[in-house]
């Protein structure tokens, strides 16, 4: 199985297409990429063999892994100096949510003599960026969750203020981006887990958001539809190229469509992940069930598009809420905050101040204030759905 | 309603985005853009209003009108000589099929020195072209469709040859797209059902055409739906802006799906189209239920897949073959091809050489040889489908 997408932008797929790494270089005119990635997989045999095929396709690598879990400012402007110092021409942006994310940032910020800060997505702050020193892109996930391959932003950490910012350009949507199941075979069952979690939130507050988009609806519908099919393979067996192709899509399908618009799962997450260094696929699956049934009388007719969709036995709202409670139950996940998070370090009112103030808030089907944050936030501490 | 959509190219979408035009071309950094469009349309209302707009806008057009129903290469070389005679530096394509090819055909051959036949989407020739000098292109689709507008070929006809030839460049993607439902008010029900069935036949065969390519399943399968939803209304009522906006949606994502795979829908439509003058998409309506009766084994799960999402009554594959009869009657389409071709002028050797060399056979869910070519221009003559 081998092929190729134009949309959203240039996508390679199927096993074995990261050897095509060197003829991407050259369909970009990259002589001399820089790649970027988290000090983890720099050190991985993935990363060394793909160094070792493109030296053999005569394209010499320069490799960046300064990365780390949260990506912060000082990655990206130090790993613009370096791409700089080195006269590259071009980036690979490797790994999971954080090399991509901050790969994309470097090859931005290459090129601007304005403070990252200044990109921030507000207004039209992207415009402010001289859009021609852009370095050309190119990404290859090894998780399958964030989508930020498909992603025309990179959400970089501000050591200062302790904000995840949400640097914006068009440019940022990579040039051609390679999805191989082989670079995910070796994930842990924990990963596989959350991040297909959090590629779910993304089709499914995608599909929900309010707009008029009917390519993004199709596109997350179809994302649900290969979770359903193959997160739990990906999970138990772990080795199943199939079940790992299939998500590494659904991830990408999911990005995809949420240009449409999130909500209040991520809105919840967002906070917590900052604050309380819950992992993010993870929160947005211990939020899922609460969001949707607070959602409800918004969202009911949109979710049994979904079961018919995905061909649930129970066809029902309450069907598709017990689909993700059972979904959770056999990804071993908890369904309190409370497991998770000490009742002691849960701080309620900022974090539903923050929840308020995210991006996604705009995406939810229902307006939301502030006390319908601190709402979800309690019942997701008591495990109490809302009825 | 106003929605702006990142892919397969940015999409300005709503009532009276037209208004717009003048931001695209500044977004463009067009200064003169060389509006293309048939010589009908040059004389409407529409025409004149936009180039008035354009003018408010501080956009000085030139207006090249010289485009056919089947348009040659003449059109094509001639519009590029103008283009440069007045230094044009943007193409607004506009119009139907043929204003759309052709004008990004002439932004494509504005910047060549190599004839335009060299450019024949074959092998890789397209990438013999000069990519720096192709100049940027706004697609502003009247009728809901071709989908030339997400296409990144244009059909032009060899008059030396009489065959129309796709020339295929990734840069024939237009860079902005306006889907303006205003434009598309005054089509007669006629070109409205036509057009509209050639915008289903595109989402139908590529869901059905085989390949991995779950985005373009899931765009194909939303298309499909609108189309079930606004076709007869937009018909009926042709005024409805509702129903006009989402034809034009509906036939954007046909286009952009069928990158996918197309079948033999379309093998069999275009002898009939160049060599009988029958209208495209006529033609394809015409040959729906007898190539998905003659694809039944192959494609009878994907179908009642598209019963299901459709909502269909009769969910199995031969309601939804009932579904396409029910809603031909309803446009008051023939069932058979003899009632608008005659026997005499059947040159069916050719016809069905002609349709097994057609560039959409390879997408068809079974493999075809010239014998399935000729049953099934027989039983399209006769009106018996396949059992
Ligand atoms: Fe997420
Ligand atoms: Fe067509």
């Amino acid at each position: 199985m081998k092929s190729n997408w134009n949309y959203p932008t240039t996508m390679w797929v199927g096993k074995n297409r990261i050897k095509d790494l060197s003829i991407a270089c050259k369909t970009l005119n990259i002589n001399k990429p820089l790649l970027v990635t988290d000090s983890g997989l720099a050190k991985s045999k993935i990363v060394i063999n793909v160094l070792a095929n493109l030296k053999e396709g005569g394209i010499s690598t320069e490799l960046y892994s300064d990365v780390v879990g949260n990506p912060t400012g000082t990655n990206v402007t130090e790993g613009a100096d370096y791409y700089n110092k080195n006269d590259c021409d071009g980036v690979i942006a490797f790994g999971g949510g954080s090399g991509l994310d901050v790969g994309k940032a470097i090859a931005f910020m290459s090129g601007q003599t304005l403070p990252i800060w200044d990109f921030e997505d507000v207004d039209d702050n992207w415009t402010k960026a001289n859009s021609d020193k852009i370095a050309p892109i190119i990404a290859v996930p090894t998780t399958a969750g964030t989508g930020s391959e498909t992603g025309r932003a990179s959400v970089i950490l501000n050591e200062e203020t302790g904000v995840k910012n949400i640097i914006f350009h068009p440019k940022f949507l990579p040039s051609i981006v390679i999805l191989d199941p082989v670079l995910t075979l070796s994930l842990p069952a924990k990963i596989t887990a959350a991040t297909g979690m959090d590629a779910l939130a993304h089709n499914l507050e995608a599909y929900c958001a309010p707009g008029y988009h009917p390519m993004a609806d199709g596109i997350a519908l179809e994302g649900m539809r290969l979770i359903n099919e193959w997160l739990l393979e990906a999970v138990n067996n772990g080795s199943n190229i199939e079940a790992r192709q299939n998500m590494l899509t659904a991830a990408s399908m999911g990005s995809t469509a949420f240009q449409k618009g999130l909500g209040a799962i991520h809105s919840l997450s967002h906070p917590v992940n900052a604050l309380n260094n819950i992992h993010h696929g993870l929160s947005n699956a211990i939020f899922m069930p609460y969001v949707l049934t607070f959602n409800k009388d918004a969202i009911e007719k949109k979710i049994i598009k979904i079961c018919d969709y995905l061909e649930l036995k129970d066809r029902s709202f309450d069907g598709f809420v017990n689909w993700v409670l059972d979904l959770r139950k056999k990804l071993d996940m908890p369904h309190r905050l409370s497991e998770v998070i000490d009742e002691k370090n849960f701080d309620i009112d900022r974090l539903s101040k923050m929840a308020l103030a995210d991006p996604s808030t705009g995406g939810n089907p229902k307006k939301l204030t502030e006390n319908d944050m601190r709402t979800m936030y309690q019942h997701s501490m008591s495990g109490e759905l809302f009825k």
